[in-house]
């Protein structure tokens, strides 16, 4: 009953609502409940039963009539398809306020994202460390590609330095970007991109907070 | 030509894209731009220039023929729109890896977000302050509500006490959400909630780093 391959590519509405489910698995897994239906997530988390059977098929995880889903392992196999048992190194692109602040969430490690080191231009930043991870000069990162395998580029420099940092990882063989600012960068087919414009957030929570008064 | 009233709801995608043509507009305005058009927009936010056209109206923002827009108003009819221009004071629920980073990063000041006091159980970590931010115990969270006259509560607490915190925020008077934790709180139908889970964002960009493969 195990995912085969991790080569499916699940829609993104999907991939999206797993980790919930897995947020909320995990907090019955610590508090040992052992089965846990459809219909008792769909209670906690908001989402329609049918919409949850659906989306745990995509992996292959299917339920027992009357008894539902083993905790345990729905943890296990949602967490392994999700890539979060997986090892990611990545680098750390501006270690400014935000840069360093991501450095510093440990959380990130729990869900297999190591940053292993961080760049900049700042020659008050370069050369020091942030919670073990070490700064260095942009100018060092094709070199440090190599020497760290890193395979994501975190970008959280200013707006104005986006498209040419992201040019620069590419150029230097990163392939996939996790993109903290609000500027859209733009690469080839082949490049992964993830915007999390966690600002873009603050202006539709604004909108709304002000349409309630 | 002015932006009338704040109570303006726009589509929530519309939204999303407001902070992306600020970011751009923002970078000529520094680099002493006069006019841009929406082609010229569109070209390096990729979005369709007709969309940036469509969204900016329903600001009542309208180009010149031929000229396009005026960036510096622009800059600032869509920065006072999307409320950044104003102070919202915020409360930090969970003062862990992720709570102090957020707390640490001056960025969200300059998009509006205060953050005047942040809250734990931890007493390694009540009492004390983050770059000048007073941590307080939990169960004073009434009484700092109303001192503080803080509207909206940043969630970033274990999985396990995101609806215990949110019911609590609720009860204080706060009627606001940020939430950054995975789990999905439920909230009364006029309280505002915004979910940033970038824990979920990092198993969408897995899942593509294993599908480019």
């Amino acid at each position: 009953m195990s995912v085969e391959g991790k080569k499916i590519l699940l829609p993104e509405p999907t991939l999206r609502r797993l980790p919930w489910y897995l947020a909320y698995i995990n907090m019955l897994r610590t508090q040992k409940v052992e089965y846990v239906s459809s219909t008792q997530i769909s209670r906690t988390i908001n989402v329609d039963a049918s919409q949850i059977a659906k989306d745990l098929s995509f992996l292959n995880i299917k339920g027992k009539t009357r008894i539902g889903y083993q905790v345990e392992h729905l943890s296990t196999e949602l967490s392994n398809f999700l890539g979060f048992h997986e090892d990611h190194s990545a680098f750390m692109i501006g270690v400014g306020s935000l840069g360093s602040a991501l450095i510093q969430d440990s959380g990130l490690i729990q869900y297999g994202l190591h940053i292993v080191a961080g760049f900049d231009v700042d020659e008050n930043i370069v050369g020091k460390n942030i919670c073990g991870v070490p700064i260095y000069h942009i100018s060092t990162l094709k070199e440090m590609v190599e020497k760290y395998q890193a395979g994501i580029g975190i970008l959280a420099v200013p707006v104005e330095h986006a498209q040419q940092s992201t040019d620069l990882l590419i150029e230097c063989g990163i392939k996939a970007i996790w993109n903290f600012t609000p500027f859209r960068i733009k690469v080839a087919d082949n490049i992964v991109v993830q915007n999390t414009s966690i600002y873009a957030h603050l202006a539709v929570m604004y909108n709304r907070i002000n349409g309630n008064k």
